[in-house]
């Protein structure tokens, strides 16, 4: 038998401080047949094929089981950098011929998105501006973003994650299912110009509480996405959608451990995901 | 416009440990087309509706997206308490058909599994026994479990996840398929007493690098599933299956942060998941 | 060797008559992915996990596949009686749970409904009551049924299969959806009193160019299905629904041979299908 | 009120034969969860989201409902024009991409597939030969088609559709999975000089009791389909797979109406099928 000495722990402080107790806030969105979601994917549907008792072992032991068909863009999601190109191109200049191999992205696909354990900051725009939803369609302005940043206190570091929220994930379940969509309301969010000054501070990835991420003026669908060219096209930034912020801002919550662990589906243009913003215990 | 002061962060050392640098272990397997899994459920299947190219808006954006049908309890999974049942009663005598909420497991389903960010440990059964894999059909027993544990020097903490590996994860994309389900050639893991061990540990959760956890004895299928009738029904731990457990092991990482967030399917019997080991970068 | 005589024809006039050339007039819709269904089952999705190219063989040979979910009230289709039950019981007082086994419907599902080659009956209402169209919400009468018997000189026999026009199918492919669907403006067709006339005729199987084959009064949705009862939970006569009815309306074809090949999904509540009305070439 | 009187019936001798009695033998294979069939497509697989009880109205009735996923090529089948192609070129010389339109086959895709009501020819290769089954990997030669057309004393003619019996369907449901497929083992059926000889008769459609149509030897696979070749790409010839050719065989119906009426997917590569034998009663 050969001994196996546990290497030098180099986990010391982390998981102390995991022992002394966090709180972990889900940032992610219950699936549910019938949620709101983008017409554009195939929609989140579920069924039982086999429930307790359809088929019982002598033992007494039984097993049910489940049937999902989705897209990947579902729920709360993050977006690979497969997902879009410009003029036949996606991230780094790469042709999107070149992308595919065997009928799937072999390159830029969900399944080369790397598990994210990193700083995460809440930009509660809403907040900073004194309401407590923005209005459907409201473009959120670079001056937006560095108002609600110096309201806070806080800080962007390279490398960090951003959550911008606008208060709209506030009609993901209130039955109001054609509202969160937006498609004749207007949705608001980050432009262009927006995405370009997350862009700027180094960002890893950014998230927001709308099914788009974007900025949806009344009426006009999805029918330009210009803050996901800037971000996953022009600047490899990866995008997560349709996140539950309402807890983080409610106790203001604006720095935390940012999780994220997409399933690497091979070839896949993203995954949905169940994002976790981890503080510690008060 | 209202001030939004930052509530007094109660992340200072955790965050601090992130920003220091920190090393994340994938515990996941990929999903590909093909991939082993049980045939008693779904299997993992993708494709893309639309590629880049398909539909190019007039500004030359083009968005791809995907189709997934698949069962829950594939690649890396977790089981829900509403997976098994004995004698007609799910974890806390709950009976099977209480649980049914329009046909799906409104209790104990995979919406009702809270994300986990606990402290991790690794039983790395085959280095304590001085072997690279355990054979096929080889029950880990409660002898093994303690040696594993007190060779590594570990120790096992109430509410810790406790990972339990047997080596034959390296089956898991060898392109032996069939070996890796072992319906033929059995499948090492723990039984009912080591589940019990466990148990008896206190702990919150348990996985395996096997495709169902349990010991299968060569030709036996996956008819008895002793284990799960412990940990999920008698003591509602949790149970994740098919995991990576390979590059912790050929580290010696055997105490970790161990980070799980499972999709959160309203009424499901389990969910795919991206298990995490996180530990501060040397 | 064996000679194998062929036995004695009893195929001559059919064969012949099909020599000699016939019409086939195509009742179904074709199934695309956002075509108007009821939201009730899960929406027809298409994909190609490989297309052309994708994989060629040294042969220069290369195949494509595809990927389909759907719930199978989808498209044009037929209700196997499995599908509605009243008051716990399905046709012949069969209780719902007897007809299960293993979690499909073992009995009455859809494997079970017979491929029908049969007499079909065209009653064309609008065309008889003077209308392109009748109104939404509309329920067509034991009266009109009897006028446009009459009027267009038709006649019933037992095991007949009878297709109840109302022009509503007009809307399936007009882009007006919702329209067709009829959610909030109501959908014209026949009620209890008409479903009970067809059965006092002894028909085999009833069909209509509607998603519901029911009367639905606006804003009513699918709340009660008085049709449904009397037709497959006490009278056993299958149903068929958002057929294309307006080729043979045009050109007044009021009798032909009705096809219906259904596929014999096990356990199943019903087959989307593409039935055929078969005459002779002019 | 507008009178409809009913258009000069040209279905008098067709309904009249059909009215005098049919029967209709069933060519189709039930589809079941776990049924053989080609790994290269998505497997066929049922559940209910809503069993009766599920969800019940204030009325007392119920409706279930299934959910379905799959490929197109699954049971019994048949391959649209745009399934193969040959040095990047469908039948007709098109192009693949040419093919295309938003990511489905537009052109030569199943919903181009027109409903078949035309004579059909059974030719029972195993019986003219002697034997009941055909050895796995044989090949069935022209001479052995002309044999079994001669012994039968049938006829073949232009637009006629010809089932090619091998009997290896009896391995279809006898639970040698494997064996049906075939990959091991081989499987009997016509090459490229069978296919030509079929299309030098100038069939419309071909079918075939085995899982590829093709003569495949043992271990060889699916790797090349020259049968395939020569009817899709080559002649535009459609053919069907995994029929269910026994009961035609026992009773010796070498000839009968055959009837097939592929669901119109837009854009996929083939359809499930239940394809019918009609012939008159005795």
């Amino acid at each position: 038998m050969t001994t196996t000495p546990t290497a030098p722990s180099p986990t010391r402080s982390l998981l102390d401080a995991v022992r002394a107790g966090v709180r972990v806030v889900d940032l992610g969105r219950r699936l549910t047949v019938g949620m709101p979601q983008s017409p554009n994917h195939p929609p989140y549907w579920h069924a039982l094929p086999r429930r307790h008792g359809d088929m019982v072992r002598v033992d007494g032991g039984s097993a049910a089981n489940d049937m999902i068909s989705m897209g990947t863009h579902v729920g709360t999601h993050v977006d690979a950098l497969a997902h879009v190109s410009q003029d036949g191109r996606l991230y780094g200049g790469l042709e999107v011929a070149d992308a595919l191999e065997g009928g799937r992205y072999a390159e830029l696909g969900a399944h080369t998105i790397a598990p994210m354990v990193r700083p995460g900051v809440l930009l509660d725009v809403p907040s900073a501006l004194g309401v407590g939803r923005l209005e459907p369609g409201y473009e959120i302005t670079v001056a937006d973003l560095e108002r609600t940043l110096e309201l806070q206190g806080s800080t962007i570091v390279p490398g960090d994650v951003v959550l911008v929220r606008s208060g709209w994930g506030q009609h993901f379940d209130s039955g109001a299912k054609e509202l969160f969509i937006g498609h004749d309301s207007g949705v608001p969010g980050v432009g262009a110009a927006g995405a370009q000054w997350l862009v700027d501070h180094g960002i890893h990835a950014t998230g927001a509480d709308t099914i788009a991420y974007e900025c949806l003026p009344p009426g006009a669908g999805h029918a330009t996405l210009p803050a996901h060219r800037v971000l996953l096209v022009e600047n490899g930034v990866y995008i997560v959608e349709t996140m539950d912020l309402e807890e983080l801002a409610a106790d203001r919550i604006h720095a935390f451990v940012f999780v994220l662990s997409p399933l690497p589906f091979f070839g896949a243009t993203g995954s949905p995901v169940r994002p976790l913003a981890v503080v510690e215990d008060e």
